[in-house]
């Protein structure tokens, strides 16, 4: 099992150990955890992010990494973020451009995103999309224009998705994150939508987004527990839980 | 009961609301968690660190706060940094410099430390001193004779003691501070200590120094309960679980 989206750096080394117990690998992305004042102050978190491989690593985790400039925590220069990206993502175990997004939507947002989206399509690596919790259905929408204007090489994730925006997301062939964890999907509810859209199995992944709020490590290996009591195909799972994430981040 | 010594930054909320069951207050202080690459980037910790008070609040945990100069992470320049440090401790719910102290004990180190100690000793403010687990003996030691070279007008509390080092910080009065905590003390430790100490019960404080290794939320709780099993007295189990916290960060 694979848990495709986490903030490891916000966590305990019990919860990585716990994660370790029950997960092949875990995916943990760059975020927002306080203001990116300058640019040094982006490149901390970037290795502080990184450096979660090593703490992982303690407690037998296999951690993964994507960087990127959340729609949240935008430094001074998005150009020059991005010249630091170039030389970080080449970094070993640095799987994707992430998470990236937007959160209101305003133009300096917008401008981070595409900035980025170009970047990860030139250098080919996949992009993982953050929606918000706020006027998610709006922002996603907004979301999936924008990306209808580039001419993508490589596999998008809009994570955090709901029933309001599941179906555009699979629709338009990008993969779908579910997101179990309070204040987003139950686990039920993520079987629900997995339930709702099995013709799209070969594009949904899981994730648990553990972070500073409320979480819990164990979102994935539950929702699977979930899939298995209800039933679902055995290969369904496996593409819902790993394979997927194994074809999209390449590991 | 108060948790004297911790770093909720490093951890998710269901730790904070953990310990809102069970603790009257925490202090959380400022620590290492990146390289202090920058004086922007240390004032970044610092503000994460006071946003550990309104996070608490969320889930009813009533936080302070010390900020200050870790030996591990220590900005380019130290003056710059306490000259900052002055603005940030007349926020409310900041009740101490610290965590300062000796990691390896060289000059670097040494300077951070004695302006701080010289910084807090001009404004009044009570210092929480960390000692290593290295070569505790010999850099307590250290600190120590530094702080003796002081006309100290604060309290101080020398933090993580063990039995090598607990004599001569209480025979030298300063306040002595007990982490339980995996790779540091055990509760039964931890008891040990108190009861060859009874004597000095107006200055033993607990912690669990709860941060990104693992740690024991419930540490202190835990504790305490111990020393009720152990049918220690009850004013000095209040003492040392709360009201010598009372009076060294006078909250």
């Amino acid at each position: 099992m694979i848990d495709t989206h986490t903030h490891l750096d916000t966590r305990g080394l019990e919860d990585l150990e716990l994660m370790a117990l029950t997960l092949e690998k875990v995916v943990t992305l760059a975020h927002d955890p306080f203001e990116m004042k300058t640019l040094d102050v982006w490149e901390v978190h970037l290795n502080k992010v990184l450096s979660e491989i090593k703490r992982g690593g303690k407690v037998g985790l296999d951690v993964y990494v994507c960087l990127g400039i959340h729609p949240r925590a935008i430094p001074p220069s998005v150009d020059e973020a991005i010249k630091l990206l170039e030389k970080y993502i080449k970094l070993d175990k640095v799987v994707a451009i992430g998470e990236i997004g937007l959160e209101k939507g305003d133009k300096k947002e917008e401008e981070a995103f595409i900035k980025q989206v170009e970047f990860a399509n030139k250098v080919g690596y996949p992009i993982v999309v953050h929606t918000p919790r706020r006027n998610k259905e709006e922002i996603t929408k907004k979301i999936l224009e924008l990306l209808q204007t580039f001419n993508l090489k490589v596999d998008v994730v809009i994570d955090h998705c709901n029933k309001e925006i599941i179906n555009s997301v699979l629709d338009q062939g990008y993969y779908a994150g579910l997101t179990v964890q309070p204040g987003k999907l139950t686990a039920d509810e993520a079987l629900n939508l997995i339930k709702d859209n099995l013709d799209f199995s070969d594009k949904i992944m899981l994730n648990s987004d553990t972070s500073s709020n409320y979480s819990d490590v164990l979102a994935v290996p539950k929702t699977v527990l979930k899939m298995k009591l209800e039933g679902i195909d055995k290969e369904v799972i496996e593409k819902i839980a790993k394979k997927n994430a194994e074809s999209f981040f390449k590991f």
